[in-house]
């Protein structure tokens, strides 16, 4: 029988053949890379033009996703479907035709916030969360007509449950946990995550540090046991693996993604580092620990395929498809 | 005895040689002209080069001002002081570095955010309001460090607070008038305004006619009375003139105010117009008006002259250099 289609829903690695080597060793089918975290449009224009170098330099290992057909020919091509996203709406700017733009330009996931207020919603790092702005409703009505998925990541709670309420079609949370696990704003309340559920969206499970209970010394056996537990209180179609892989990366890029240009940065922040990866999952090939760690805290074969790829790949079935088509 | 500085602190009219001529007719030695609605940077520095032009062909009429001693220099030489400002936080994009350069270009004042929620603050059309961000409290201390003037004419009541609060500098209001007089979200409370002064900082009266009782029917012995009476309740020192003119433009211009980039404009937008202004202020050589309206309701000599130009003049004095000069 054919293995599953392997899926994570949030990366961003310092992008190299090694690393697509990597995804071909862990069995990954398709990730969701980031492309902005503050980027402009035409910054964001810019990680594009780099992507088609790495497509060009790299056809025996990486092909571009636009949907989720892509998925099953990267899974019959022995190779990994790339899907683009933003962490923010920078990419927008003050634009809402670059909402189409972008979807155009192969985005399918995109952030209303990342941390701060945007001028569509509040980030989790605000004081304060007033919700989804005049700005945030028109783009999110454009953003469900083109087929460009609501990714509520870094967002404040209201905000979040009220994207959730607007959008006419499913909210993802890429890459989060329950905030019970570990509890920090920018973890999940049980409240969202029913909501998000309820909606048909879809949430993957971080494996970033300082989203898991002891940080990098997380053991596989908790991570496992948290999202078995996540799985009884909300249904098991609704979750999948948003990992937030950042390898590779130095001071530099922590820098940027804090700071972006709102604030000066520290003249230290570059001696900032990343927070070292638990020994079980430090590149993609370590993936299929993940399934291994699944089933022995009791999930079926079936449940753990769902888990790590096919609940993701049946919600791209139905997200990236623009209304009118 | 020389006659007193006059100030208009906020204009946004479609300039033109004709224009300046009304600004020597009406006495006015300064003007507080609109350079960005919803202009990014680039697009703002475009409109700056516009004024080049026109202080290049036009240096009989006007000069451009960069500090109180330019509306003497004015006065003394017959002309007219044009003075930089952004009614939104759009020139300075995500950037906070963007505030020192566009003070160095000459921007004088810069709005937080201009009827919607900005990355810095919330505007007054949005349904809630919670204040200044992260962002927004980055940007004001850069703000005061430069001498770049933060004006809260078009932002929410507890945004407009907060400001106050946060600002180590006085704040402006340009161009609004109280609630208490014409009902209307965009006008200010008694709160915001005793706020407003209590601080230092000035409110210029609007004679725009959406922000006056009666619209464009307003009577000139009206508008003289409410400024009667709000300097009864908040002190004579505090209130200037910021006329909101718009004279000369057409509904192209009204919908790039109303819908910038951030909604789809309805197909019929351009049908919109500017409402008539009343018939005693329709262009800047109908400012002497003012002068024998205030007389009217009582205002002597110095009374008028401060609330014509001095109480701006004084503003002006303290407020555009930058802290470490």
């Amino acid at each position: 029988m054919a293995p599953a289609h392997r899926i994570d829903c949030l990366q961003y690695a310092a992008w190299s053949p090694r690393i697509f080597e990597e995804m071909a060793a862990g069995g990954l089918h398709a990730v969701h890379a980031t492309v902005a975290y503050h980027e402009n449009f035409r910054e964001t224009v810019a990680r594009l033009e780099e992507w088609n170098r790495f497509f060009a330099r790299n056809p025996e290992r990486i092909l571009r996703g636009r949907d989720a057909a892509d998925v099953r020919r990267a899974r019959e091509t022995g190779r990994t479907a790339i899907f683009f996203g933003a962490q923010n709406c920078s990419p927008i700017e003050d634009d809402l035709g670059l909402v189409e733009v972008c979807r155009d330009l192969g985005l399918r996931f995109m952030q209303l916030t990342y941390n701060n207020q945007s001028p569509l919603a509040a980030g989790y790092l605000e004081e304060r969360d007033c919700g989804v702005t005049r700005f945030g409703r028109e783009v999110i009505a454009e953003m469900n007509r083109v087929g460009l998925v609501v990714d509520m990541s870094h967002s404040g709670e209201r905000s979040t449950l009220e994207a959730i309420e607007i959008s006419e079609r499913p909210v993802a949370i890429t890459h989060a946990n329950p905030a019970r696990w570990r509890e920090t704003p920018r973890n999940k309340s049980e409240e969202v995550i029913a909501a998000l559920a309820a909606g048909g969206g879809v949430m993957g499970f971080s494996l970033y540090p300082h989203h898991m209970k002891d940080g990098g010394a997380c053991r596989l056996d908790d991570f496992c046991r948290m999202v078995a537990e996540t799985v009884e209180r909300h249904g098991a179609e609704s979750f999948g693996i948003g990992s937030d892989l950042c390898q590779g990366h130095g001071g530099d890029v922590l820098a940027w993604m804090r700071d972006g240009r709102w604030r000066f940065g520290k003249d230290d922040s570059d001696s900032a580092e990343f927070p070292p990866q638990p020994e079980w999952f430090r590149t993609n090939a370590d993936f299929p620990n993940l399934a291994e760690g699944l089933r022995k805290v009791g999930f079926n074969e079936s449940e753990t395929d769902a888990l790590l790829g096919e609940n993701w790949l049946r919600f791209f079935e139905s997200s990236f498809t623009p209304r009118d088509e």
